[in-house]
């Protein structure tokens, strides 16, 4: 027997998507969104849920650009700082320590720190309830070097990613692969 | 210097979202999607991201309604087997073992054997490129007891939920807890 726990938002995991955006300034600004996905294989799509009043939402209405940048779980102090603050009160960049870089494609900053950054143009907005969903286009991915693995793509245990549970607030580091998909399932 | 590896959808986690669904004849199947995550807080909303060629597709189409259940690292083989097979080939509850369970709220089965499930009613869709963003409302969420912590929130240590690596097609266990959102970030 299950148990009803209502209309909530809980799944696992969901993301921690360091957002980052210019004001109309060119101030950089980066922001935690966990509410969000990939979209689309073709064009690659993400998905990011911000809520109107959010500084992020101004910029990114403005700019039609974004970045999403993955923190690895050293950086976990710095990810959940700009998650909790507002960009209106301060430069969330100059707080943290962490260093903008200026998007190669589109006009959004990126964390220098983190290993893996997705630079995005604003493809779609979507109303829904007290969020609006910002879906980008991916027009990049990149990487640290020493994140990517002997195939030359991004290794999980060395970006060191973590997760956000809905349920109890909490950070969770990946843990160990188990299985390969698209292979295990044909067992049965 | 990061290095470019060009337009992919990569980012860390991806859900393992099992898809619930009835066809017009009343046949229950689930498909496995990890494009996908919460898009809203209020109404509590979920997107998936589902091609039309897909089974699943037409099913919610007619029925206006879907389930998403988080299954558990013992149930990887399932999981990865309803990605790999089409529900137009067989019903892939019987060919898994699995057990359909109607929703109390909508009119979409579940997986018995899954700790955590949501009802979702579609409230929108959105096309980006070669897929199509399911938006739904999550009518209700249902945990099984033992999955609960001492506050009666679903606890994802006992939970035991997976994630899907893109960019190595890895299933990957959650780990440990590392932090407390919304707090060690003040520690700044």
């Amino acid at each position: 027997m299950k148990k009803s726990l209502g209309a909530k938002t809980i799944v696992f995991p969901t993301p921690v998507f360091i957002v980052g955006s210019y004001d109309m300034d060119g101030n950089p600004n980066i922001m935690n969104a966990a509410w969000g996905g990939i979209c689309s294989s073709n064009p690659a799509s993400v998905a990011v849920a911000v809520r109107p009043e959010r500084h992020t939402y101004a910029n990114i209405m403005a700019s039609r650009a974004f970045t999403v940048s993955i923190p690895s779980i050293k950086h976990v102090r710095e990810a959940d700082y700009v998650g909790i603050y507002s960009g209106k009160d301060g430069n969330k960049f100059e707080a943290t320590g962490l260093t903008p870089v200026k998007g190669d494609v589109v006009h959004a900053p990126y964390v220098a720190e983190f290993p893996l950054v997705l630079e995005c143009t604003l493809a779609q907005t979507v109303e829904i309830g007290v969020h609006t969903q910002f879906i980008g286009t991916i027009e990049d991915v990149k990487a640290d070097e020493d994140v990517l693995n002997e195939n030359g793509v991004p290794d999980p245990a060395k970006i060191q990613p973590f997760t956000f549970s809905p349920s109890d607030a909490g950070y969770y580091a990946l843990g160990e692969k188990i299985a390969q998909a698209f292979a295990i399932g044909k067992e049965l």
